[in-house]
């Protein structure tokens, strides 16, 4: 009997566990779900006659070793960090391993042995990364093969909350870890314009946005991630001019955020005296020049250089950063203090839903021609379990995990889905779940201003 | 016959060395010079009687250990990170130590162990760190006798270039390490204003100095060090309500400085693509966006905010960064780039003289009245080999040595020079030698706005 080991029963392995039980078939696979609680577990495997559950502490190396030697693949939906231990177990046993995270230094040093073994470990098979890589591979591959000469490649991704819920001046919620929202940026970024390499400091990140359209979605902002040359070459794009990969947020998100920014609040590195016994507006305050003339609000537009009636101070005013509301948090850096209270502001409702939209921007030229392709995707989430988050994440890890039991997959070594026989067959089985891009003729580029 | 040893034969051993080979009188103590170039320490004793050198890589754990065990007291002059692996050495055969730097974490866990073998690790003993602790506590006790109540506290130091020299737009040539200058303030900084603590996220350190005045050398800037808090407790000013320490420059240098932290060009955290082949105006342009009708000039004002014929700008065209001149350093970071060019721009020619600005502001109580004191100094280097930087970190270093030697100093253990028994001496003998400060009256707190 096969055995499919899954570890973690968070939020994103909902879909993911569904699936592969919905495909376990008679007698094809044994979906066993490990997680340090394994009433969790059980809540998603809900007695499935294909499902088991085991109570595992990923920090118990010894069980870990026996849990990784008793399957036939293991899915790692633990926090990154504690990816390579996995992954090492599954070396020494010969066992597949799926993830949705980034390929760590310390995970990318297994390739060899991972091959010797002839073992695959297939990272990055979620959405952004995942989706992404495969959906641009696949859609550079069609235009290489058509003929066409990349010289622009732009890619923005962003969780947000559907337009139907999207009800406050941020137009944003938290759709999935706050802390990484809010540490969003910090190391700074680069990417290439126009054979340019551009540079930008963390504290320029949010004044550096494009303005982007998204099919009847109308217009929204990206700022650059942290490394947009990061996938130059696994995509191909050596002779490209211009690549830039990017966060999605609706507009004057990234403008009211700087603010936030430029004060210090995203600091991270030190603990402020007494937070606990703070207000929210001395917390600001903090931040700000002592003035014997001038209140909080007027220090902090004069200090950041916004109007004080602007669309910007409002959506400061609404989170309740000049408000007498204790903070009420022992020992907190500036960005766990900001955090806690963007997580009362920024809460999804258990009623609502939220989306994911990724766009990719391909410049290229054929025959003489500038061209540009626009291809988009929005996927909302279908409830407050089912969110487009934890689909998008844990579907294509499913289907990943089903063509690789079935023997479909001839890779081997520390991998990230931008080769054919994975995302061809992924983005098909996606497009039925909903999951589908959309193309555009763009404007070509000499027309674009 | 007693030994002194010191290590490291660089820039501000100078003084230190003279002095002490002045001091050593008929068979008093001999003059130990190590250093990895037996050469550059035969410069410094140039054939005195009570003079010797070893060649000495301080790596070089054996060797190390042997000259701190024939020696009674070891100074160390070598960069900050090997004071450890002295000190160490210092505590295991029972020798004191000096340096003028920075007491690490790693350097103050040795306290206890010094204790025991009754050995003192004095360190802080230059200048900023050094005779700012010195001098401010000399104020601080005097103030305390006569019954004041000190309420503000405020340091700053700067070692710039002097007046007759002074002969370029920033008002600043490199007197010390141009990396520290590159890389300072980055970290951010906090302080104490009227009961409030303050903090300040790196890219907004310049533009929250202070303008202070000193004697007859009009304005300058202070822009806010790290932690000023950090000798809150060892100065015994619990209870004040501002505390802050700054770094002092000439004025205009913090607006035209931030321009190039807002940029990104201060960044040392990555290496630029090609950094060899730029120009200074490709390196410029590689911080700001790409635009089909603005010149690097153009964008750099509007991106930074500010007038393309303001001082400032200015002052960012004579540096060069506008300029199609070569980089022509090799994988290097946009610090280090910025760096190399500072270098030629504020070099301190050989007939330039350098000059160390202290001044303390100390707001105080006495008699139901407020009051302030200033205490400043200026001293200016009497040569290129006899800087003010060398002179003020080397004497004191000197002094303290004299001072152990003579049995003079009972404290052990890791310390600071916050003590009479050390600060008294060390404070007479360095006016003996010109470095002194001079006391003013300010203007009391309630009148100054």
């Amino acid at each position: 009997m096969h055995k499919i080991l899954v570890l973690g029963a968070g939020l994103s392995s909902g879909a993911l566990v569904s699936y592969l039980l919905d495909h376990a078939g008679k007698g094809k696979w044994k979906v066993r779900l490990a997680d340090i609680s394994e009433e969790m577990a059980g809540q998603k495997i809900m007695g499935h006659p294909a499902g088991e559950t085991v109570k595992l502490d990923a920090g118990d190396e010894d069980h870990l070793a026996y849990e990784v030697h008793n399957a036939d693949l293991v899915i790692s939906m633990l926090p990154a960090r504690m990816h390579p231990r996995v992954a090492r177990q599954c070396v020494r046993y010969g066992r597949h391993l799926i993830t949705a995270s980034y390929v760590s230094p310390e995970l990318r040093e297994l390739d060899e042995e991972a091959r010797k073994k002839n073992v695959l470990l297939l990272n990055e098979v979620g959405v952004d990364p995942g989706i992404d890589h495969m959906s641009a591979m696949y859609l550079l591959e069609r235009l290489r093969k058509q003929g066409a000469e990349i010289t622009a490649f732009e890619s923005n991704t962003g969780g947000l909350v559907a337009p139907k819920h999207d009800n406050n001046p941020w137009n944003y919620k938290f759709t999935w870890n706050p802390r990484n929202v809010v540490l969003a940026g910090q190391g700074g970024a680069q990417f290439l314009h126009n054979g340019m390499y551009k540079y930008i400091p963390y504290h320029k990140i949010f004044r550096r946005y494009e303005r982007i359209y998204v099919l009847d979605l109308g217009e929204f902002e990206a700022y650059p991630n942290r490394d947009s040359l990061k996938y130059q070459n696994a995509y191909g794009l050596q002779n490209v001019e211009t690549m830039f990969r990017g966060t999605i947020r609706r507009p004057g998100f990234c403008k009211a955020w700087d603010i936030l920014v430029q004060t210090g609040m995203t600091d991270d590195s030190y603990i402020m005296h007494q937070s606990d016994k703070l207000t929210y507006r001395e917390y600001t305050n903090s931040f700000l020049a002592w003035s014997p003339t001038m209140n909080v609000e007027d220090k902090l537009a004069e200090y950041t250089g916004i109007d004080k009636d602007s669309e910007t101070m409002y959506k400061i005013r609404w989170l309740g950063l000049f408000s007498n509301e204790r903070v009420g948090l022992r020992d907190a850096t500036p960005a766990q203090i900001l955090q806690n209270l963007l997580e009362k502001r920024w809460k999804l409702d258990p009623d609502d839903k939220d989306m994911i939209v990724m766009q990719h921007q391909i410049e290229y030229k054929t025959e003489g021609k500038k061209k540009k392709i626009l291809s988009s995707l929005v996927y909302t989430g279908k409830d407050a379990k089912n969110t487009a988050m934890s689909v998008t994440v844990g579907l294509p890890v499913a289907i990943a995990a089903r063509l690789i039991m079935e023997g479909k997959i001839s890779l081997r070594g520390v991998q990230i889905p931008i080769h054919p026989e994975i995302y061809i067959p992924v983005l098909q089985e996606l497009s039925e779940h909903g999951i589908h891009f959309i193309e555009e003729e763009g404007i070509p580029p000499e027309q674009s201003y």
